[in-house]
């Protein structure tokens, strides 16, 4: 019945599922495509297989060129041979997420009903949840019963914990980093305002500027600098950039900018080449609804009882947007359900995004904690 | 040569001088009118005189009720009889800052050449010296030398600041309040997310909405929702709003929301209707573009060398968009020259928007100065 092949018009690796998905809103998906990569090679007991899961605007080219930017894959430091998530020894895979626009089933897919017209915004409201079901049809499909690993920074994070939240047979370890159990007033606020500018935008024609052969180029850029800025610390920025002032004679209120508004402005502007704006929408909010502890009557522990999933929960020390705040009290829930759980904050002054670069400290804790757990599993 | 007279078609109390004024940019305005309000009694030797300067989206409607939304004067639990800032016992004067749309000049206003036409954006880049300056040319109207106090939050800080650097003979207390030396890289960047969320509104039409009987509400919406997300602390939006979430079903991308989310569109849209786009990415740049170390080679503390102005610098514990830091920073230069300066970190979970909310603390602190300086001062 499934169906294994590159979806021709995208050239992406993807799998599609006749069998629908039933999502946590209550409508279904009549048929479920998803998008991966992987790397490395299955071992004949089909246990050494890692998740990654990708944050907000990431994709599944995790470690190869990404064929929409030609850009290195966003965790190349990360996820290699020798590397820490070492693809000699473990079977790395990663999936666009649900409601993504790189080959998964997102709101520029064929609508169920309608195709060849899209989705668009009548795509389904998904969870991190309806994510993470579909991400267990496709390791299913691979014949992988228990993954060795789910990890992931971020959005990527919570699906970590979502994972084991759901499927705690099904993960042998989990590492949620830059992570929290729920998305606070403040994060909400910030993917609200990212949201509003995309639906100011002329050009977003109430979500169907598909219709209209075109983008909503600008709201996006405006959503993807909000976003940005909350990525970085104070200090990188300032590092970065500075003030490094022009002249104020022919300054002009739009004109001649400070260094950091260029960057800012590239940032939005290269990202709006390569990301669907619905599926901005869709995705900011299922991170907005996430709240681990909510179907437990506010009790986060319950979320994880009986675990025998082994946490590693990293937290930076400069990340403003996910405080390690938030994974202290990971830790503190899973604790008191007699979790294995390790729980680190690196020092870093990159912020959020600290995840996805040069950190050392960072790469050095994750490999040790794969290598400990790979002991156990019987890997080693 | 001066007029002074409520400018007839806006009702605000003005004073036009014919006298131009010349820019930090290095262009000058032909003409210049100051809007303000007064409340209080000067006394015979003009020495009881306090100016407040306002903040960004702030007026000179301080402590009456604004004409344009029908509100109570944005400081009224502080300026008034027996309130901290007595006006029993002081003469408090604030003017609208250049470049402002509450009557003074600033974007709307004719253009000098062009007149009736407005400046739009071609009015010229301003300062928040600049602001001063217009402020000393009315304060100098008023027959006021010296000013017993100089007093404003955050962009008011700023201009606290700056009257002590540029005007030392001429304040006898300044209080700069969730204020900075400088406008940082993060703060820089927050701005320029509204400056391109208002660009990116097709009703912006390049500034020259007025000549279309429009304005950009949707881009000044999203700006205005961007920095007052920066105004409040992670705790205060919390406490406000938590996450009282909406059932998942029937949830649609932008379609129900959180009470955090419909908040920010309130704050949005009542703002778009009494504020000027081309006033806010005016002002915004002077904000962006204060830097009281520069003109001294990057010594803060030579900007007040030889200062006999008393000093209170007030931080919020909560505030990170100016963190105590950046207030301790400016304490250290002012103790460098041997200024006579208090500084006090107000504990509060409410965020930089402290300064105008009920805080019993900062109220207390600011009235206790007062009366100090008052004495000193020959007041008492």
């Amino acid at each position: 019945m499934d169906q294994t092949s590159p979806t021709p018009e995208r050239t992406h690796e993807s799998v599609t599922f006749a069998q629908g998905l039933a999502l946590d809103c209550g409508r279904s998906l009549r048929s479920l495509t998803v998008a991966y990569r992987s790397v490395g090679t299955l071992n004949a007991t089909r246990s050494n297989a890692i998740l990654i899961c990708h944050a907000l605007t990431g994709d599944q080219y995790v470690a190869d060129t990404n064929p929409m930017t030609g850009k290195p894959g966003w965790w190349e430091r990360v996820v290699g041979p020798g590397l820490p998530i070492d693809t000699d020894k473990f079977f790395v895979v990663c999936t666009n997420v649900l409601g993504g626009c790189m080959g998964t089933t997102g709101p520029s897919s064929p609508h169920d009903e309608r195709a060849p017209e899209p989705w668009g915004t009548n795509f389904p409201a998904v969870t991190i949840n309806d994510m993470v079901r579909a991400q267990k049809r496709f390791i299913t499909h691979l014949g992988v019963e228990k993954l060795f690993a789910v990890i992931g920074g971020s959005m990527g994070g919570m699906q970590a914990l979502s994972w084991a939240a759901l499927y705690p047979e099904s993960v042998f370890a989990a590492v949620p980093i830059a992570a929290a159990a729920y998305h606070s007033a403040q994060n909400i606020a910030f993917h609200e305002i990212g949201r509003q500018a995309i639906a100011a935008d002329p050009l977003f024609h109430d979500g169907r500027y598909w219709s209209h052969g075109v983008t909503p180029e600008r709201g996006l850029a405006v959503a993807r600098m909000t976003a940005h800025i909350t990525y970085v610390s104070e200090a990188a920025l300032t590092r970065k950039f500075g003030r490094k002032l022009q002249d104020v004679a022919n300054l002009s209120a739009l004109g001649d900018r400070f260094e950091v508004e260029s960057y800012l402005q590239y940032q939005g502007s290269s990202f709006v080449r390569r990301f669907d704006a619905n599926s901005y929408l869709t995705i900011t909010r299922a991170m907005d609804l996430f709240d681990l502890a909510a179907p437990h009557n506010g009790v986060l522990s319950s979320a994880f009882s009986g675990t025998r999933t082994r946490f590693l929960l990293v937290s930076f020390s400069s990340d403003w947007l996910f405080p390690t705040a938030q994974s202290r009290s990971l830790a503190r829930a899973l604790n008191h359900v007699a979790a294995n759980v390790s729980f680190v904050e690196v020092e870093s002054d990159k912020g959020h995004d600290a995840f996805l670069l040069d950190e050392p400290d960072f790469h050095r804790i994750l490999r040790g904690f794969l290598a400990g757990c790979a002991e156990h599993a019987g890997l080693a």
